[in-house]
């Protein structure tokens, strides 16, 4: 007999995560849109939008910016796995958990991968990284920005223009860095990058926002394929003419996201329409903020959460000089279990921090300060939690000192803004 | 400098097409509920629910039922991926354009692929496709069930007996199909099968159900990768003893997927929260309906379209007696162009109906009858407008017949409730 299941019914987190972290309310409202048909005008409409702010939000003039249906990681495996070849050298430096996806997904599709490694916690110099794009010579390098796992940055300003000297293409998992933190796609000449929308974004899991620019798209092209079913004569008299494989994917085949993206509108698959309504609506608060502004508001939320984790007596991993904005890494004080920790602070205050993988698991908390859930309440409601959680594992924390210090980090940003 | 953009302000549409179709307005709302984390308890017992309801609308008790983040392809595949290695042998009876797509996918992913075809607007005789997996020996038979392009239906009741007997795969896609019509995947020996959101479940487009047995599992475990960077000893211990090669895709790799919707919850993706909730609550409305009556519901609108269809003087396309009970396609009459009907309704009516690919563009208009927007005031409006429209095309019809003959469809079925 089939059970009768009651509606559906969730608590209210608090969720200080990196990821995915609170939508905010208007995208939520936005996704209870009734939908409309994939080809009704009102629709392409929408996806020229998408592709518009996207644009902006990367900083960039390319003409293809649109997301890929399916999570982060499914926008990385389309933009690679449609320029990888397989035998083609990629280089991915690692730094931490998503490195080591980049090697997964390229290696999969038959790439020769050459990898760098530093340690967990720190970053590459980008001389480093330019030396071996020089003697290794790939076709393209990929590499992570915001590596979560570590709560580390890689800088990117010089790699692309070594890499356009080169000849390399440079793709980017900018996945925990759009819209939180600075990303100049022109500018620093990055050819393909990759975004989540779960993140700084806040909007939910199930999108993921690329870009890519003519060096790319010319590699793409050459591998080009029409769906049997849908393609015309023209179409199979060009795909003859192509001496490159086809993309080993269909889902991920970006020729074909390019054409349904485009005003001939080929179908490939069924725009996920609520998800769309959703990311525009994100994308359309974060210009609304304006960029700057949000990376500052990022800036200030991350420094008076740092402050009060200091101040209670905590110590923060990794190399600071690198650190990412968006993400704080905090030290599991001896002895402690990391999880029994975590577990108090959702069970009795319902906050959600998480914890970490591989080498790190146990050792440290990841505590997010993105997007919508970056905000003054959150942080201090995390800070007290926090606290009296430590307190309760009998860890001799400074009491009371935390939400102390984090409000005259917030007072003294206000300070400034007035005399300014 | 940055255009401003308005707040999100769509039309309201009558959607009858063959997807995406109205998203039932509980699901929508379920949609703008506030997120949780992907660990959170609250979501974890969520995902367990999600399995059981697939269970019970695929009719299997198959350990593994769910849906993978991504439009209805994705599960497509995802599926045959994971089960297809370089060089075996798939065969795939087509009947269609989305035969065709299962041809392109097991050829990108390095299948040797046998096609058998049949004319569009027909579909197989099962004992045909029996014969030809004894003669050819495939590992895989794909092969759709409803078939939007022509609006057919496959029968399936014998086929994987026979498969069972030569010990091939039998891979279905029920997208058009699953929570419109009766699909029993245990009774029918179907090894593995894949539904899509946005047709007869009325929730939008962006994921992708599926269900598979152990037979199919078995094949998956042989190649089954554990990412590095979260792996653990005994993980890479155990892949050293595995003779396949793993999966070429990473988001589609199912033997991760299976890990994360395990008890092990091993992180792959993070799922998309928001759409899970809403295939949540459609397919708790579909048990709430009840399987049967829901397919009875669908038959009932069915006749009554194609009794008003036919009134009006309009002839169906294809074969009766294998006609998709969720499509139906009707001839676009002599000299009439079928796109300048269709933006008419959509214009004046704000009703979509959809055009038609390849061979058929153009002499075929497809009007679906699919979940939420199988309602009789939708098929009673589309009628009429229908009517207008072609009156307004100078097409000679049977005025005022159309409405007449559905309404006494509707109303013998009262009456027949009645009486019973």
């Amino acid at each position: 007999m089939a059970y009768t299941y009651t509606e559906l019914n969730t608590p209210l987190r608090t969720i200080m995560t990196p990821g995915p972290v609170e939508v905010d309310p208007r995208v939520l409202r936005a996704m209870s849109t009734p939908i409309v048909g994939q080809f009704d005008p009102a629709f392409t409409s929408i996806m020229n939008e998408v592709m518009d702010m996207l644009r902006q939000i990367f900083q960039t003039n390319n003409q293809w910016a649109f997301p890929v249906d399916g999570t982060s990681r499914s926008g990385i495996e389309a933009l690679l796995c449609s320029i990888i070849e397989p035998g083609d050298k990629v280089l991915v430096p690692i730094f931490g958990r998503f490195g080591h996806l980049l090697t997964e997904i390229c290696e999969r599709y038959g790439a020769d991968v050459h990898t760098m490694e530093c340690s967990w916690g720190e970053v590459f110099d980008e001389e480093e990284i330019i030396k071996e794009v020089k003697r290794i010579s790939p076709k393209i390098i990929a590499i992570v920005h915001g590596e979560t796992s570590t709560g580390r940055m890689q800088p990117l300003q010089k790699l692309g223009a070594s890499c356009r000297e080169e000849d390399v293409l440079l793709v980017v998992d900018a996945v925990a860095t759009i819209a939180g933190t600075d990303i100049r796609v022109d500018e620093w000449m990055i050819d393909g990058i990759v975004g989540g929308t779960q993140k700084c974004l806040s909007v939910p899991s199930g999108m993921s926002p690329l870009t890519y620019n003519d060096r790319i798209e010319k590699v793409i092209q050459a591998r080009k394929k029409v769906e049997r079913g849908i393609s015309t004569k023209k179409d199979i008299s060009e795909e003859r003419t192509r001496d490159h494989p086809p993309v080993r994917s269909n889902y991920f085949d970006i020729s074909m996201l390019q054409d349904y993206w485009s005003s001939r509108r080929l179908n490939h698959h069924t725009e996920a329409t609520s998800m769309l309504y959703a990311l525009r609506e994100g994308l359309r608060i974060v210009l609304e903020e304006g960029l700057e502004a949000r990376f500052t508001r990022h800036k200030e939320h991350e420094h008076a959460l740092v402050t009060g984790i200091e101040a209670m007596g905590l110590s923060l991993y990794g190399d600071p000089a690198c650190k990412l904005p968006t993400v704080t890494c905090v030290k599991v004080p001896e002895g402690i279990k990391a999880d029994s920790v975590r577990h108090m602070l959702l069970e009795e205050f319902g906050i959600e921090i998480a914890s970490s993988f591989g080498p790190l698991s146990g050792k440290i908390w990841r505590i997010g300060t993105m997007g919508y859930s970056c905000r003054k309440e959150n942080v201090l409601f995390t800070l007290g939690a926090l606290e009296a959680v430590l307190i309760r594992h009998d860890v001799d924390v400074h009491k009371g000192e935390a939400l102390q210090h984090a409000l005259n980090a917030y007072q003294s940003k206000q300070k400034n803004m007035i005399t300014q």
